[in-house]
């Protein structure tokens, strides 16, 4: 067994209610190789190799590891570090410890601005001609990456928010004589995936959502008001779901908040408050009173009716990445391709460089021809992914999650 | 049997997770009761009885009446009509409607501005000699009603938060390097049960939520930062709950949205956006990112994961309701007095009058020297309100909701 190396793995960018199910996916996965010896967290993602802050997962209780299957937030934190190629010192900082650590095989679990990191590592791996194994573990609730069928945490995001909407829809639809219109604000930068999944919710054209603002389709008040007007005439309210990253025809988000601390590291504006913006919009044009919801970090941490689907497949795509690794494979993200016969999701690789910093928008061609709607196509795509509860064990009328590094 | 007359029931303000519940245990009751015939349900309270909108329950299939237990939104829509006493002509439908139906008993399920409207009915019907039993049933999540323990409502929305609160809080400590505090805004106008029940999240001292923003306590900017310093120094980031209804120590709202629609029928302020203010405070005064969570009327329609005993409880008062109108008593609401020998919540009665419009706040000497949180007194009284969770049936990975009226 001489010359088995160790393996690091690091969750990064915003947290899922199933990033914890990817990493217990790994962790597995490399208890039962045969080419790796233990492994190792790496607090705050890359950050944590930058500052030599590791769990050392060989310590750490079953019960806890066997909790990363229903454990909201990132378990080793994550970080919105952008890896600096030009950043000497960092660059030497890394490697020297992968070295000390023995690190021959690194896993990163993230969306696409993780897989640009995770392509850097492998790229810098090459150049320096140090032997590493770098394969990324796709998570978002954006439901954005580009090459692959759909991206772990979406489907639970897309149950939370399918299922607030329909009880806030029943909740609106009940108070139609005063309180007649609702806006609620999903995560997603420029991407609409989630407020176009949230149609899971309707059963019929009478029940919530009523009205769909997707970053894809530029705002124009004057339909906007248009549409808002036939809905409440026709329906008696009006429940819309609007994505955060809502643009105008000029492509400037229609929100954006000039205040101080108005950029994260990676240049994104921070955006906020779309719903408050149609809330506005509404109430000063047509006078009606509305309401606004904004659930914000609750749809990425709803592990309390996450979808049993998507932690299986998150999971499944842990495992998947170790066994790549282990057959050589480097360079490379673990991809959703399709449905076997059984109606099982396969996993396939795709190179790291190819979903690094892209961004996959809801297809025009799924929305209805007003482009304030989805259409059957969008249904049958995430109704199959929302599918079942994840259990979590309950504790003084509380779901008992479990934390680490306590 | 000559001589029986009809129950007539409604619900009104907003709805609750578990307000149908009540209606289930009146419908029951009434099924039950020898003294009472058959019973209609208004639709939209007290403008349902104007408008002669009814809903025959008989009419209604069993699965639906049953589906009344787990079905969030108010079944037969609420309101937010205030009962003028002087509008003769109102006042004078609303008996020849009563007299019209034959209604002997009269069952009003809301809070305290519900129970005014009752108050008023019961009072109309003494004083022109119609014979109507009038009897109030608690309903509210902000925990504020007077002469009773606590409210059908709060326990299932207490829950929900408490369960969002430990959720976003694990996400938001995973995160902490880079997006270090989160406010969550809680429901409640001028009362702070639900920030207060936060707390319930906490297992020890490094959890969500770390600072509770109540009504009860005025917002002193200065100290606020203080203490939100010291907290994330100490833990590394900050996690805040506020109620909707935050007050400068000049009585006024630190958020009043001075729109042209921005006060509701009783003439209360439209709140919103504490959270909002607070990130925008702090983000202001000490530079440090911060998000902001506004769940607003998903925390009274969170019907996925109410608490059970909630459940129980406003089934049991809605039925108690029948029992003391068959009794031949009017102008009461019922009350939930004490924990029985067995653990028990035991029911009474109170008059209406003593509750109408009166608001019960979180007691100051159940809060910390500072302030800032609350003590184990309220955690004992809140614990027992959120056990057990409804359990709703499913269709296609979603709560499969009845609805009337389709």
């Amino acid at each position: 067994m001489l010359g088995k190396r160790n393996a690091l793995v690091g969750q990064s960018g915003g947290p899922t209610a199933v990033i914890n199910g990817s990493l217990y996916g790994v962790i597995k996965a490399v208890a039962e190789s045969k080419e790796i010896d233990n492994i190792l967290g790496a607090i705050h993602g890359i950050e944590g190799v930058l500052n030599e802050q590791f769990l050392d997962f060989s310590k750490e209780a079953q019960h806890k590891i066997e909790g990363l299957k229903y454990t909201p937030g990132a378990a080793l934190g994550g970080c919105r570090y952008k890896l600096d190629y030009d950043h000497k010192e960092n660059i030497n900082k890394l490697f020297e410890t992968f070295d000390r650590y023995n690190i021959g095989y690194f896993f990163y679990i993230g969306g696409n601005d993780s897989m640009d990191t995770a392509h850097k590592v492998h790229e810098l791996a090459q150049g320096i001609g140090y032997d590493l194994k770098v394969i990324g573990i796709p998570k978002t609730i954006d439901n954005d990456l580009v090459l692959t069928h759909h991206c772990p945490g979406f489907g639970s995001c897309a149950k939370y928010v399918a299922t607030s909407v329909r009880e806030a829809g029943m909740h609106t639809a009940s108070m139609y004589t005063s309180e007649p219109i609702t806006v609620l604000e999903t995560v997603g930068r420029n991407t609409g995936w989630l407020p176009a999944a949230s149609a899971l919710a309707r059963r019929d054209e009478t029940e919530a959502p009523h009205l769909l603002c997707l970053p894809e389709v530029p705002f124009d008040e004057s339909k906007f008001l248009v549409d808002v007007e036939n809905t409440y005439q026709r329906v008696g309210g009006v429940f819309i779901v609007v994505g955060e990253g809502l643009m105008d025809t000029n492509g400037n988000y229609v929100n954006v908040q000039l205040d101080t601390v108005a950029k994260d590291a990676f240049g994104h504006p921070l955006l906020g408050g779309s719903s408050q913006f149609l809330k506005n919009c509404i109430e000063k044009n047509l006078k009606i009173k509305t309401r606004y919801i904004k659930l914000d970090i609750c749809q990425q941490s709803a592990m309390h009716f996450a979808s049993q689907t998507d932690l299986e497949e998150a999971v499944r795509a842990g495992k998947a990445a170790v066994e790549a690794a282990c057959k050589g494979k480097s360079g490379y993200m673990v991809s959703f391709t399709d449905y076997d016969e059984e109606g099982a999701m396969q996993t396939g690789l795709v190179n790291l460089q190819d979903v690094a910093n892209e961004e996959r928008k809801v297809p025009l061609s799924w929305l209805n021809k007003e482009k304030n709607y989805i259409t059957e196509k969008l249904i049958s795509y995430a109704r199959p992914l929302i599918q079942g509860e994840v259990k979590v064990p309950m504790q003084n009328g509380l779901p008992d999650y479990v934390s680490f590094g306590k």
